[in-house]
């Protein structure tokens, strides 16, 4: 049976890892930065030594095409992203794109001819740890925001992700969107504990959570912390503390599978000996029902109106970013459980903790996801790590379900 | 009766203000910054012309004497810092500073000849804003810390307080500590409202709370917010709200007096779709008791030791700093007292909130502080204001206490 050939892989996710490497053996590529820009040209070097052509969109996305027998069949798409977090692993994203490059190599050592095209794409700015929102890249290009909203978007040093892309040399001509695509596919590490517990070493992904981002914004009176006596304090930081109290506590009413993260706080102006005047916090919700990620929203609002109450600090809840929950399509999953069933594969089916550009592509085409297992579900982080026998079978199905797709007559 | 010149003072205050103004009509003049060395030139440059003899210690204190008839006596010191908070206001420290020239322009006008010297110090750091710990300028000139050790303090970017005194020039020749003084002032606005809650224009200072420093520092599993379930996490923010509960708590427990602070918070990585893996907080503990003090100590680590009972994520507290609560010189407070009466100046006996340069030199020299009262008891604040008519009585109550003191036949 046809396979991928699992050193060749290995081997670039590791020569990929040393662009941005970090101490503790992790890798910071963050979008738009001097280090994306090299991976990037090192991903155009090997896909064009593998014979693809080429093609980079306005919003830095790389299209990498191996012909298809027909060229005017719609392409089977594998697409993923290869920026990373401040401090993030060596397969969050990588793994997608450079197991699409795989397929690719494979089917050319085999000299398969497919009747669609294959496409890899790598989608600019996934992780929203630069700019938000995150997948910006696949929701440009699927129409969910429009490009100039994109361009305007800023870091913490107020950079423009317009201006970086130009900087870094990845604003392409070729036409936003306006591609054509029978199937896409994502293959991802699973980025939490689930498959590790139980065993497998597939998941099958059925669909992704809903998400929800917040900024809350907490504004008292800055005042020096020696003099002021506590019943004339206006204190940002002591009001949020009963509000993140509650707040943690909508997972507890909506377990198991909702999820509350406060990843950023900050108190300005920051020092030990002054009574902050602002405290910023980021709230991030999940569930994979739409209903009860409204739900905990109105919660959200409810108890922010009644902290309100107790506090002559003013709250103000900005609402960033809203994904609803997706479901994947049913020829899509279908292919991946087949290939699955093929390589007799320990598999489960699953819902996405996390989102991925598959969210905003499972709006234009055809989609699904293949997970595969990382040590301790840790990622976001410079510790993440998958099993070498993990990352060939998920670039194996991921082979088989592409091939499947690709040679189906319409 | 001779009293200072009140516009004088006035425009030296605003002409200050200007170096390091704030957009808000604050003032952004951080220790051993450009804008710190524009301050100690300016002031520099007053004092010569007021004829006084200029001395730069290793720390970067200055000293700015005005020769007595009889050289071998011990002067009157009188002395703050020209340093400010990142946001800070207009008066804290350059108050008692250009309030002591003002003085000795106020006897050079009326050929005015003391007994003893008097001298005027600005001293080096004492907002701890840029360098912890808080007042290590006047520390070291009164032994509290070593030379080398402050010489080792680092910012946030890892530079040195030794290497930025070298780098504005101030690192000077004279020797460290070994000045002898009859009495030393520190004149300040409060920083609390109290003196402008009971109509008050001077506080006689009799004593300094004691001050707490701690650095908490909570270590969880940084991790993807999407697919790790709640029960999977070790989230050290959500750790540290019940924490906090307890910590702000021991601010009623200890009520009135006992003061609570949270003035940093970081998590980190600090964005939005990350577990953090650490929280840092700094904690600010004050009281003028010091055996309250130290109960509130105990409670703090009781809290934590309960807490982490609860979790997997590591607390550790760092002791940064510990300033116990100080009694000022009778004989300096009397001084105060008298002045007070003789202008008829309406006050009152307090004991301050903030640490001061006064702390150190209370056990250096005889010493004592005179307060005047700022708007709504706002400080380390851009809005920080103080009314003109408050701004002379204080500084005639100087001018009238160091006087008594530098014409005294011992």
């Amino acid at each position: 049976m046809l396979r991928i050939d699992q050193n060749r892989l290995w081997n670039r996710l590791m020569t990929m890892a040393e662009i941005g490497r970090s101490s503790k053996g992790g890798v910071c590529r963050v979008a738009l930065t001097e280090e994306d820009r090299q991976g990037r040209d090192l991903f155009i070097k090997w896909c064009e030594a593998a014979a693809c052509s080429i093609e980079v969109d306005p919003m830095g996305n790389i299209f990498a095409r191996r012909a298809g027998i027909d060229h005017n069949l719609p392409a089977i798409m594998i697409g993923s992203h290869l920026d990373s977090q401040p401090t993030g692993g060596k397969f969050d994203g990588v793994y997608g794109v450079l197991a699409g490059l795989e397929v690719i190599e494979c089917l050319n050592d085999h000299q398969i001819k497919t009747r669609h095209p294959i496409e890899i794409v790598s989608w600019t700015n996934e992780e929203g740890a630069r700019f938000t929102p995150a997948m910006i890249g696949s929701g440009v290009f699927a129409g969910a925001f429009s490009i100039d909203y994109a361009y305007s978007r800023t870091d913490k040093e107020g950079k423009t992700l317009g201006e970086e892309l130009i900087k870094i040399g990845y604003r392409g001509k070729s036409p936003l969107g306006q591609r054509a695509y029978k199937a896409t596919f994502e293959l991802h590490i699973e980025q939490g504990p689930i498959l590790e517990a139980e065993g497998k070493s597939v998941g099958v992904v059925t669909g992704v959570q809903g998400i929800h981002w917040y900024d809350l914004i907490l504004t008292g009176k800055e005042t020096h912390a020696g003099p002021s006596p506590m019943s004339y304090r206006v204190d940002p930081v002591r009001a949020a503390i009963p509000l993140l109290q509650e707040i943690y506590e909508l997972a507890d009413t909506y377990a198991p599978h909702a999820k509350v993260t406060v990843g950023y706080l900050d108190a300005s102006p920051g020092v030990k000996n002054t009574v902050p005047g602002q405290l910023k916090i980021s709230l991030d919700f999940r569930h994979p029902d739409a209903e009860i990620l409204e739900r905990m929203d109105r919660d959200l609002k409810t108890q922010i109106a009644k902290q309100a109450q107790n506090t002559e600090v003013q709250f103000k809840l900005e609402d960033i970013w809203y994904s609803p929950p997706v479901e994947f399509d049913k020829d899509c999953i279908a292919a991946v459980q087949q290939a699955v069933d093929l390589l007799q594969i320990p598999a489960k089916k699953m819902v996405s903790g996390a989102g991925h550009d598959a969210v905003y592509l499972a709006g234009y085409a055809p989609t699904s996801m293949i997970f595969i297992p990382c040590e301790d579900g840790l990622s976001h982080n410079e510790l993440e790590n998958a099993a070498p026998a993990d990352v060939e079978a998920g670039a194996n199905v991921l082979l088989h379900a592409a091939l499947s797709l690709a040679q189906q007559m319409d």
